[in-house]
């Protein structure tokens, strides 16, 4: 609740937090009262004063970026900006390759790394003329080891994980977008702490490029406002496409406008038990602000069909950390075996040793499992249009609560039980910044059927539209 | 037919001819009468021999594979062996990464291109104890462009491609197994030219690491002959997995025993108007012996299921080379911005403008007429063990036929129709190599349902045993 350790942002209040939104600037290019190089130049000295405490950068490519964005600012005065998004300062987590700046995945094993080509998604940013402005922090190989960066609002807890950096940097205002991944919850979760709209699309929906690592991950969105998210991912699967094998992004070339749901669901899972009180509060005030507009919301005991989902999400967060387990494990023995001490205790334990207790028979179980969810929420497709819950559960912890130095701490970035179903599931979720607790961000869920991204999103809105920011 | 060019194997006798089996000398190794040094010895004089005329390979490491091969002998000496391919020496195609050889893709843009890691399969090799000798050639980024490599059995003719270099070294007996590649025809079709067992696994049965470019890939193994192809295949399998999100090639840990289908169907796809008439009279001879063996050969018009996938196989190939054109697009465009002058006309002409033209909603539609292909061939499952059909048009055509300088010539290693299908479908494939037309090797192609790998080898085996071979 206190920045007194240095220039962080202060205690947050959704009501009055406004972070940086480009596409209201893009007028301002047009009609020549701004351009990208001064939009950039206005980011970066943001970045000089707050990046002493935040941390959210593992490198910036200022000369890189200010070329950029003078290209940009051409582009505007002669009126052929190549997308809605040329020109805005993006941040790009650093477990995708750039051709202009290593690529370190936040692991010593890693350092130096510059493989001087582009992820598909960093490709097609630079194809719609966005600042590339640097590459932010993850936590080790994407995993639980957490890495430097803390949390805007206070900088005694965390910002969340994997998804540090890029989460952080937005809510700082730092920049105005970010890319993130998440395999099991590492770009919600860390939007629900750092205040950020976030899209994590329906699985495929984004190429990933060289990075087709595991069946569970995506590249995603967070951002200061609904509109610049949709842009951006938008833009980029326009460009890049989906993964191969699956139909890319679907959905309209401007931000889809808010609209009301008819029901929707409440999704507990495991996590229902861990809400601490004040969490708890919040995210039913926000319910009953939803039911008071007239939507009908369901709880797992009114609908036999969501109490089955429910039944069938116990142990979804250990189900996808094995999965993800098994499918990296080839990847993190070869890297290992290559550099013993420059991978930490926990990513071992978490990663090598829990694959290989797995094994291969495990793993195949384990897809089978997941399937049975699936089948389950693909069901409740017919009596809801959206499944709402909170992001996490609650606001950001301390950054260095009891036992995260010891290496079997599961959670140190918090604890993703609210997102490893999307993850599971291959379902777009957003996370939509309307609550705080304790002076710190606590987002509210809204998750969707496979494909329906564009409808998901929609209804995000509209919840961000009318309902009232909650502080307890 | 003449070997007059170089020392070319010479005429190709399926009755006659005995590549490189190294099962059979793994017993030698373990009674001490010969050794993996020893063994790679004879290879590398092999490839001192040949390569002036075949050119298969881009890089060989006699150096590192000779430590390899030497570090097995003592494996061997303890009596641990890490695998029933310790000691192996093998190729693989160079499109896959390998820590201690650069990976040019076949392609000047990629000239000196060395990220120094090893792809999913290189490590599982490397695991397994087998010696990785060098990378083979590929055509240029994989596609229709021809590398140098002859045909073993005539340098006036093509060794087929994509995995050009894999099957020729196969062929010529430089190695006794090679990683080859498929997303159209290119594991199945150098395998019929060159005369090699070859084993095309279903869709995500062997980790394909860094390489999960396109959805009809796969890695696969060429060998001289189905013990060592299979165990080579399962070894990697067993250490590597199955791509994210897939089960892991399925199958004994040995290689399966040959046995005997009930039924059969002969596939003709699009190709088979354009089998010439002795290559027709070849293969319509192998079908009456496993007439004769008592096995029941449906034709397309003896069962309506057969007669409706063949229809779905009308535009096939078109249909598999479109959706790799688009699940390439970005990166290729990439490529091409960066080297314009480094990639041949024949690449961007039907990569890059191919799936502009095609477009995002083209592809979505591609996938769906893919899914048709795939429910009507599973239709089949019921009422047939596999279906068999030539593995190519023919024996390899001349390298230098009349057109293929110019861009437009869509096939200058030979004609993938027969292939095609197994890629779109995800379906195994194993090419036997039981047929000479004019001298040149001339393969039968076993397809089973995907999942079905083993079950697939096994008819294989059963063919190659009972079946006599037929010379044309």
């Amino acid at each position: 609740m206190t920045s007194s350790a240095g220039t962080a942002v202060g205690p947050y209040d959704p009501g009055a937090y406004v972070g940086l939104r480009f596409y209201a600037a893009v007028r301002c290019f047009q009609e020549g009262t701004d351009t990208p190089r001064d939009y950039l130049e206005r980011c970066l000295s943001r970045i000089t004063e707050l990046e002493p405490t935040v941390r959210a950068w593992v490198i910036l490519n200022e000369a890189g970026a200010r070329e950029q964005a003078d290209a940009s600012t051409r582009r505007y005065r002669r009126g052929e900006p190549l997308s809605p998004i040329d020109g805005m300062p993006i941040g790009v987590k650093d477990v995708l390759e750039t051709k202009d700046m290593p690529t370190e995945y936040g692991c010593a094993a890693y350092a130096g790394n510059f493989p001087k080509r582009d992820n598909a998604a960093v490709w097609a940013l630079r194809q719609a003329g966005a600042v590339l402005i640097g590459k932010t922090v993850t936590t080790e190989l994407a995993g639980p080891e957490p890495g430097p960066t803390t949390n805007p609002f206070n900088p005694e807890h965390t910002p969340g994980g994997s998804s540090s950096g890029s989460s952080a940097a937005v809510g700082a205002s730092m920049v105005p977008a970010a890319i993130s991944t998440q395999s099991g919850g590492s770009l919600m979760r860390p939007a629900s702490y750092c205040g950020n709209w976030g899209l994590k699309p329906s699985r495929g929906a984004i190429n990933r490029g060289e990075r087709q690592t595991a069946s569970t991950t995506a590249h995603g969105v967070v951002a200061a406002c609904p509109e610049d998210m949709w842009q951006v991912a938008i833009e980029i699967a326009r460009r890049a496409g989906g993964d191969p094998g699956w139909p890319a992004l679907r959905g309209p070339s401007v931000p889809p406008p808010a609209r009301k749901p008819l029901t929707l669901g409440v999704m507990e899972t495991e996590g229902w038990g861990r809400l601490d009180e004040r969490s708890r509060e919040a995210f039913e005030r926000v319910v009953l602000q939803i039911e008071s507009c007239g939507v009908t919301v369901l709880r797992r005991c009114d609908e036999p069909l969501l109490e089955r989902f429910e039944q069938t999400l116990t142990g979804a967060t250990e189900l996808t950390n094995l999965i993800l387990a098994r499918e990296h494990l080839w990847a993190f023995r070869d890297l290992a075996e290559a550099h013993p001490d420059r991978i930490s205790a926990r990513s071992k334990h978490f990663f090598i040793d829990a694959a290989e207790r797995l094994g291969a028979a495990g793993y195949e179980r384990a897809l089978q499992d997941r399937e049975v969810v699936q089948a389950a929420f693909a069901s409740l497709g017919k009596v809801l249009d959206a499944v709402v819950s909170p992001t996490s559960t609650g606001s950001a912890p301390e950054r260095f609560g009891s036992g995260t130095e010891d290496a079997t701490t599961r959670w140190p970035t918090g604890d993703p039980v609210f997102n490893t179903p999307s993850s599971l599931l291959g379902a777009p979720a957003v996370n939509v910044p309307l609550m705080a607790v304790g002076g710190l961000p606590f987002g509210l869920q809204v998750m969707g059927q496979a494909g329906t991204d564009a409808r998901t999103v929609a209804f995000a809105r509209w919840l961000g539209e009318a309902i009232a920011p909650v502080i307890v």
